[in-house]
């Protein structure tokens, strides 16, 4: 799907095993989508990325599927200036796990995102306003549904893999069970075919910090800057989740950060590293000053966040991993898997206490009873739920040979 | 130290095995006390409790240390109306595994507390408005310095005991270490000599959540309730971590609210469950609903603890958390215990990964490399955290016999 001027450069500029310099492209849907809920929209947009080439047969496309605050992003840059590639960039390239030499790889921000995608900061064509809260609530269904309007209008007829880890896999184990001839190979990472309650009490929590915050206003969009607060104190407690107690002790500990942003000691905190970029900062004096590396990187992550993500998207994504209930839909696990064609592979990490390995073996225990071709890879790791994005040849050996 | 009116009406109207009808009561301490931060105040109080009767040789004397949200109240009920005891009563009382027929047990709301202990939220005598946040830095060893003086005042000479789990057990261990010929045995449970990483980064999101509401107003008193929001939210987050996912999953699991409470399928989300007492309620329509139960329990639990806690209260005392760290204060925590005298019990639960049975054992092996006299018991349970505050046959046993 790249023109030949974008092949060429690729070629003549990118690293070797690097897919290089990429762009997005917008899939523009006009005819009406309804969702599971019911609402229908009169059409969307999903804005997606591909790396590599179809093939004459059409039947080397692999879909990639990204997690909660993913996006369409996931190998390559989109300038020379460009110090961070996509987020999956060390398993998607030529060469690589994923490799774009033989297959051709595709990844879309999901519908109800904020990276182009159709979601809540969209205009309302009806109105001429943001969706906010109008927009339709949204399920893992709705996004595979999306997602294959996508691959049909790229003349795709079928998959030879879907790809995903977190809620990327709970995409993936749809596929499955949606498009059971369409998708040949399913591979779900760190995920679950339900959360459990603590998930979703997390997940509430951030909710509730976006949804109290003032700044919110019911949804919409003010001129204000939205629940910038509420959104970074989300992110930040999330933040955590995703990482493991050995992990943040091995990287943080109980360091401090350096002498001179700690306060006196017998004065009164100091404020100076008190407020968020983009948060009007508290005006001195005398605050709780960050005195840990492991708070100023959690502060730093709440405020990036808040710069490239939208609220309600936030809000309406969160619901749609809550929701996701294979077993409830279908009545058991085994019955929800029992169209399955493909074959599938499900890789839980040992230190992910967000979505643990017991809830990635209980996925292909269901596949296995319910008479499908599965595997499953447990690798001990202590980053927690972020081991599926982080360097590991151990996963890239498995992703490689499951898929050759 | 209750005088024999209490004690009869104690007598007559308490069930058996309960310690019935208390009254809290107030050290004032009228002479200065310099923090560990080098700031002085004129002077300060402590509330507190005593259930049962100190001996002529005031030598059977137990001090109870309460955790990061609790107080003095930690035994028996206010009036008769009380349907909720104190907070340990299911170990504190006549014939219970702290027998209040032989032991005289006191709890002293910590120094920085706000539940009738001087604090953020008290007048500064010195200019007839709340300290706020020009409340000097808290710390473990502040506590315990602020109780040894109640102790004084009583005509305490020695503690028989001193018992506490969680922030409660950290002042245990700087009690052994501050006043080692005073306390004869420590009994610290579910508890750190220093947190990782992950616990400081859970207490700073919280601080975070509240310092960033914009009612925080800097750590002032404003007209409005504070920042009740913030506050509700660092408890909602606070409270996951002390429970585990699989006592959530027991309790909660994925059960739906009641029907009434959901939106309608085709309808956008409605915002009837949406506000928290005393926050302004976000006015109709549509929102993010409750929806299961996990969720209706944390918002419950935020809701009920602005009602009853300060927040710069909970900035103040999640610092004093944060901080303590024995080993960093001593070069080593066997350094930190070379001249404990006490017997020490340290009682570690396998679900707690808030201080996890391995910072438990860690402080026991501590005292053991140091020499000193320690057992640890590690008890097996799925409650998480707050195991050691709920029933348990196990931990009465071994705290009967760590006393006797």
């Amino acid at each position: 799907m790249n023109d030949a001027d974008d092949d060429l450069l690729v070629n003549t500029r990118s690293e070797p095993g690097e897919v290089g310099l990429v762009e997005a492209r917008d899939f523009v849907a006009g005819t009406p989508f309804t969702f599971d809920n019911g609402q229908t929209l009169p059409g969307f947009t999903l804005r997606y990325e591909t790396y590599g080439r179809l093939n004459a047969a059409r039947d080397n496309a692999i879909l990639i599927c990204h997690a909660l605050s993913g996006d369409h992003h996931c190998a390559g840059i989109h300038s020379l200036n460009d110090r961070k590639p996509g987020w999956w960039n060390n398993l998607i390239g030529p060469g690589k796990a994923v490799d774009t030499n033989t297959f051709f790889v595709l990844c879309a921000n999901v519908i109800g995102g904020c990276q182009g995608s159709t979601g809540p900061s969209s205009l309302d064509p009806r109105t001429g306003r943001p969706y906010g809260i109008t927009f339709p609530a949204v399920t893992i269904r709705d996004m595979v549904r999306t997602q294959k309007l996508l691959l049909d209008s790229l003349g795709i007829q079928s998959l030879y893999a879907a790809i995903g880890g977190s809620m990327g896999g709970m995409q993936v184990l749809q596929w499955g069970i949606e498009y059971p001839s369409f998708v040949k190979r399913l591979l779900a990472m760190a995920t679950t075919a339900r959360e459990g309650a603590q998930a979703i009490a997390f997940n509430e929590v951030g909710r509730q910090a976006i949804i109290q915050d003032p700044e919110w206003n019911n949804g919409y969009y003010p001129k204000s800057g939205g629940p910038r607060v509420g959104l970074a104190i989300a992110r930040m407690m999330a933040h955590i989740t995703y990482l493991s107690d050995a992990s943040m002790d091995r990287k943080f500990g109980r360091k401090a950060v350096a002498a001179h942003h700690k306060p006196a000691p017998a004065a009164a905190m100091d404020v100076s590293e008190l407020s968020m970029e983009g948060i009007d900062p508290v005006a001195p004096p005398a605050a709780f000053n960050v005195q840990f590396e492991v708070e100023s990187y959690l502060r730093y992550q709440g405020q990036s966040f808040i710069n490239r993500f939208d609220a309600n998207s936030y809000l309406y994504i969160t619901r749609a991993l809550d929701q996701f209930d294979l077993a409830a839909a279908h009545g058991s696990l085994e019955n929800a898997f029992a169209k399955v064609e493909a074959a599938t592979l499900v890789v839980g990490f040992t230190s992910d206490w967000l979505f643990p390995p017991d809830q990635n073996r209980a996925i292909a225990l269901a596949l296995l009873r319910a008479g499908k071709r599965v595997s499953y890879a447990e690798l001990s790791t202590d980053l927690g739920h972020d081991s599926f994005l982080l360097e590991s040849p151990q996963l890239y050996d498995l992703v490689r040979g499951f898929l050759n």
